[in-house]
């Protein structure tokens, strides 16, 4: 039976008057997620503060991270051991720190950024703190709209790196922050095999659900920095990854990997800037883990509680957007993305909220806030329980049923 | 009996032959002193991860720090709860980040200072870390030598403040390192009240050694925002502070604080670069203080183990170099100042590095590394044990007097 506008009304308002308080705005892992990591909290370092070598980490120093830390993540990311470096709780500072050099140093081999005409591509829809970071530091943003298929456009990518003002690029390669998106091989080496008119090009590649499968398969990540070495441009990527949605969110520790070339850059300026990362947390990971299957074991219990709630959001949207809107099924991470129908994304989120439903403001997903077609929802069901998660969704998708309804009904 | 050049020589010949292998150079805790922390390391916090409020500090935000230890600090440093945050293991990424916002986005009421003529006030000898820093950005430095009683040149200060290109000023008003200097009331509430043609100039407040006392006077830290809002500059002064000489020191917390306006301007820009600090770190350290009490009595523990290895340097210098050097008497702080006379200290750092004693460069308490006299050696009597410091001490003296010796000897 078709919605009516009347119906549609009808039913938000019932909707308001239940008074709900529900938030689906970030990627934040629930309590039982964080729960998994308690033993984390617990380890006791009071007799335990040295590195296998000796060396007392609760001391200044160690400015590249503790080695055992990195040579578990070495193994899980697939990075040569010397080329990680590990820092303190937040990637979203390593790929700060990483613009700010490039801005007043400039990356190897090309000048500082400040004060030039400097763009960066942005793939869309996308994390929204990426762009927040480029657009306050006044970098131009080109938004790359994924294909309907949810692959990068390569052709459209090529064209832009003709731009010589064109010297970045971010990119989450796998399980895409919304749209669950994975940078296959042949895509990867297509990226780094790119001719780019400017010569300290580099891709920003964000690895933060390099393991945070949903499904049980688990593939590798890719070799990035080596296929970028392959084709010539060893220098063009830099990679970060975290393990705040591994552990604790708040505390966990961050990676930053790149071509030897750049990682003795990062490192020279970090060398001013710090007297190393906090290595205590980082051995308590290391201690926390054992070893690269432990993290691996770890993402399989966070898999048993996030892979429900996706469940769950996929079969509401479908009891209730089937053939309205269209939405992805992410293989992994952390996000959902509903296509709802053109024009009515604002609106819809607008809705929710005056029913008492968080939602990201639609358009954050692109740069400058700006989605042309007004069409993409994120949702983030890590966060609430189940029995919080379905109320959401399908005031949700009332919401975005009610705001198409009015697109047609006449203007009041 | 004067010492010859000979004899000296012959002294220096047999300490080489000791093949002694001793280290100076950093103020770092010793171990004995982070043990006093090791209480921390074994705080349990699987079940108790949430802050007074109930907010559970495992997950993401909470940018300003946990309350309860800022409350701490608050109480210890002086300085309202509200002008307070709590960030990370290193106060030197404060002031990094202090200076990039600047650089990048100006501070209230300025332009960016990127680009511009920017210009620092460095009373010196002073801190090298500091100047690697602001060298690092391309900030001019202008050296304000440290008056003979070990007080701040305020009439030369004040005449430098008239250049609109003076931005800044590094200083550390507490047991400065390394001359142990100490700002009293009386200039520091000159020195935020001083004209100052640059209407965005900032002090560089670095209250690392606000509790380090060496003696049994403990006198409280200057309110020195206070003093600055007092005077109609409120915006002039951000200050630093850290547990990382107080708790384990690649480990601790860090401070920032300031006036209402630049807190939320740097509150503004943190928010683009970190989803917050790590806030466990933070509970660990509230509940191992309990409170200001708690910093104090540590404090106390260290300064039992600290005062007697200041002793025996002064004692040291004392019998080896009375007449012949003159050197600072610290009540507090990490070093002492060895005023070797004009023309040695390179030498004698030289002659130390061949007889197996590390010292931190001659020149290296000075912007560029240009110490005009040639005089200043830093002693960081720390980290060595007391056994290692007595030889260390008497071999420096050594080369000190063998250098001045050299001096007026015919050029070989």
């Amino acid at each position: 039976m078709p919605h009516t506008l009347e119906s549609l009304r009808a039913d938000y308002d019932a909707l308001k008057a239940r008074g709900l308080s529900l938030d689906l705005t970030r990627g934040k892992p629930s309590a039982a997620q964080l729960d998994l990591s308690n033993g984390l909290l617990g380890i006791d370092l009071s007799d335990d503060y040295r590195d296998a070598a000796g060396t007392d980490l609760r001391n200044y120093g160690g400015a590249d991270g503790v080695l055992e830390l990195r040579q578990i993540f070495a193994e899980v990311l697939g990075i040569p051991v010397a080329q990680l470096l590990a820092g303190n709780n937040a990637s979203l500072q390593f790929m700060h720190d990483t613009l700010v050099h490039a801005l007043l140093h400039g990356v190897p081999g090309g000048e500082p950024w400040v004060g030039q005409d400097v763009a960066f591509l942005c793939p869309s829809p996308g994390y929204d703190r990426h762009f927040a970071l480029t657009e306050s530091f006044g970098i131009r943003m080109i938004s790359v709209p994924y294909l309907a298929d949810g692959s990068l456009d390569l052709p459209a990518i090529a064209e832009h790196l003709a731009d010589p003002a064109v010297r970045g690029m971010w990119l989450v390669p796998t399980y895409a922050n919304p749209t669950g998106s994975v940078v296959d091989e042949a895509t990867a080496r297509a990226l780094v095999a790119l001719p780019a008119a400017a010569g300290d090009f580099r891709i920003f590649w964000d690895n933060a659900y390099a393991v945070h499968h949903l499904t049980e398969a688990e593939p590798a990540p890719l070799d990035i920095l080596g296929f970028a070495a392959e084709a010539g441009n060893p220098d063009r990527v830099f990679v970060y990854a975290s393990t705040s949605k591994i552990t604790q969110a708040g505390a966990g520790v961050s990676f930053f990997a790149s071509s030897p070339a750049n990682v003795a850059w990062f490192r020279e300026h970090a060398s001013v800037q710090t007297i190393g990362p906090d290595k205590l947390n980082q051995l308590r990971h290391a201690r926390f883990f054992r070893d690269a299957e432990g993290v691996r074991a770890l993402m399989r219990r966070h898999r048993e509680l996030l892979a429900p709630k996706f469940a769950l959001v996929d079969r509401v949207l479908g009891e209730k957007l089937s053939g309205r809107a269209t939405w992805t099924k992410p293989a992994g991470g952390y996000f959902v993305t509903l296509y709802a129908p053109d024009g009515t994304a604002a609106r819809a989120v607008q809705l929710a909220k005056g029913a008492g439903i968080a939602i990201t403001p639609a358009g954050a997903a692109y740069p400058y806030g700006d989605d042309p077609r007004d069409s993409v929802i994120r949702i983030a069901p890590s966060l609430p329980p189940e029995s919080e998660l379905e109320p959401a969704i399908e005031a949700l998708a009332l919401c975005v049923l009610l705001a198409e309804a009015e697109l047609g009904a006449p203007t009041r």
